[in-house]
């Protein structure tokens, strides 16, 4: 079973709004186990989407159009799809019904005119009640093929397609889907994949995917089968050699779990307390781990110590230490890690120092240069980077290899 | 000219990203004057891929596709397209090189053999070296139309497109285009539109256009014209017009300066060192100031004080306050700031303490409660804010308000 998804409306090609729906109906088409192999966006203009309907119509069984359902003249989409499906309007009275209802309880007495054309609905299709606007959802089914419209806003989309149209969809899918991630971090995407090179020669089913993210690889296995069990069974082995090549570069199994996430969970494991004693990273390290509900159990107090002197203060780093080897080194990193643990009482700080720039870099200590150190039970640890990219991009990669150092740490230490 | 996206990825037919990179660049080419009729979304699937670019370099001038550029193996774009439009693929010594150097800098000592694919470049195409990724950006012409191939990463594909692109298109277009921005802060998008209703209705030449960002609106007013001169005339007493409307809540106009730039260039300006004092957005209100180059002029040091021990530790909040009216009040707040500018030594400080969620939430203080407060000169502001969303967006939107309640009171108290 093909589905294709259809965005009609002009502020998606001038870039007003992000298309969040798109990957909210990708995403359950997925969950379903319907495969997907085209998305298009097109404008108000009754020419173009007529000809973008009908090549969803040709290559896919269902296509899903979003948006174009309200009551002004440019939504155009029930129109011109009943036509090109060759349907005739006809009023609603269900519809209608609900309508007059509608406005009866909102704070727009008066109808406008325009509310009117809502009601009409091409003759024989399934009618999806709106609970969250005017214009209802339906579903024109032809010769095997089905084109499902629903409005555009998120707040009316999400709750018609999960009541309506995810049951109606899943009714015409005789197979079961199931998946699961893996996700590694410490590894690059293309050693990632070159690790894997002879699983993902040979896939068939499961298929696996992957996706790279800032510092992060994570592969999707997907099996498709004819029973959950059956399905299980097929990703299992396939998971299991996956997280054997990679040993405790794999962070995670879990779909929703994050980088974070992962980190406070082993902290919460072991009863143990963290600090953070950040310089160019200005905060954004302490940030993704309250990025975490329940990170309260583990992390209290974060040190952002820009200024060499904030250092000295903080995290009594010695005067002579930064004089000798800058701020930006393996020492003054190691010095941060072992004073944040004592300033804050825990059982273990990460550290990081380094240059972000676009300015301050010099031949010895370029841009990119960053030191993270963890000291954790005595045991201080201190690795160099050299990160490449904008200011942005070297401290988000400083974040991420900081908070896989603090769980190295941590899992080296137990 | 008409300029048409294709995004390729099977990630983004599953649903596992938001295709943020198209909104970026339909919003680029909207900027350009460029007309957009689609934008469509293909996997990593070679037929499918060529059919697409067949399709879109049909009917329209222009198309520019993002992703499947990197050395995997299911990175097809580069090659299916040079294959559509009848180019040869050759090695590129510059680009061999660069990758090469990319490698000598990087963790990952050894390049692993599928990264040589990234050296291999259409016969004749512009090549567009990348500074944050391995896979250069390219640029195929033949027959009057042109493929522009950019890596899918965002962080490589704005800079490129910025940098590269941008210029390239702006020669491809006769007329010239004038556009300026106008950043809001601290109004609602609706009410923004509200305000310009009469100058949205009566728009032709020039346009305004309106952004929703996260607490930020950026109206981009943009004009078209023979000669950069009658553009500018044009677009001059628009903006001028919506700065009378909306006073200070406009930070800038400048479309590179963000909310954080536009506070640290006034803390600079007036010569003030700043600090910050964080409970529940955890750092990342110092991590947006520390964004900006040459932050280190204005702010030294900030505070992640998520523990009621630590606000008193470090801001001398005291105990009876935070017995008496808890860690998220008004009186808190307003004790986080003072304590901040004491405990740092400079001229002003900006307290955020909220409850983030999902838990934490009471009938008197629920989710999305965060208070925020400035002191600065001895004058301490307390703001009391109701955000709605989940964890992440209600901090995000408490760092906002919080950057933009610190610019107020700068401008308050000049």
């Amino acid at each position: 079973m093909v589905v294709e998804l259809v965005s009609v409306g002009t502020e998606l090609l001038l870039g007003n709004i992000v298309n969040t729906n798109t990957q909210f109906l990708a995403e359950q088409c997925a969950l379903l186990g319907l495969s997907m192999y085209h998305q298009s966006v097109v404008g108000d203009n009754e020419e173009r989407l007529a000809e973008v309907i009908r090549t969803a119509l040709g290559r896919s069984d269902v296509v899903i159009l979003t948006g174009g359902l309200g009551p002004t003249e440019d939504d155009l989409t029930k129109e011109v799809c009943a036509q090109v499906m060759g349907f005739d309007l006809k009023e609603d009275a269900h519809t209608k019904k609900r309508l007059e209802e509608y406005f009866k309880n909102s704070i727009y007495k008066n109808i406008t005119d325009n509310n009117w054309k809502q009601v009409m609905v091409p003759e024989g299709a399934i009618v999806l009640d709106n609970d969250n606007g005017t214009a209802p959802g339906l579903i024109l089914e032809k010769e095997g093929k089905a084109a499902v419209l629903l409005p555009g806003p998120p707040g009316e989309l999400i709750p018609l397609f999960k009541n309506q149209v995810f049951p109606y969809l899943k009714k015409l899918q005789p197979e079961v889907i199931r998946s699961q991630m893996v996700k590694i971090c410490g590894v690059g995407e293309s050693q990632v994949e070159d690790r894997l090179l002879d699983l993902i020669d040979q896939q068939t089913n499961p298929t696996i995917a992957t996706y790279a993210k800032t510092g992060e690889v994570h592969l999707r296995v997907t099996a498709h089968a004819k029973s959950e069990e059956e399905a299980k069974r097929l990703v299992k082995p396939v998971v299991k050699e996956i997280k054997s090549r990679f040993g405790d570069y794999v962070y995670s199994t879990k779909e929703e779990e994050s980088l974070e996430m992962a980190v406070v969970r082993l902290l919460q494991k072991h009863e143990l307390t963290v600090t953070t004693a950040e310089s160019c990273t200005g905060g954004l390290l302490a940030g993704r781990i309250v990025n975490v509900p329940g990170a309260s159990d583990v992390f209290r107090e974060g040190f952002i110590t820009y200024s060499n002197k904030a250092k000295r203060k903080y995290l009594d780093v010695s005067k002579s230490t930064l004089k000798k080897y800058g701020a930006v080194s393996e020492q003054t990193a190691r010095e941060m890690a072992v004073g944040g643990v004592f300033a804050a009482d825990c059982d273990v700080c990460v550290a990081v120092t380094g240059i972000a720039g676009p300015e301050g870099g010099t031949e010895d200590k370029p841009v990119g240069l960053v030191y993270i150190a963890t000291c954790m039970k005595e045991k201080v640890t201190v690795k160099k980077y050299q990160f490449k990219g904008n200011r942005e991009k070297v401290r988000e990669m400083a974040v991420v290899r900081a908070l896989d150092l603090l769980r190295r740490s941590i899992l080296g230490n137990y």
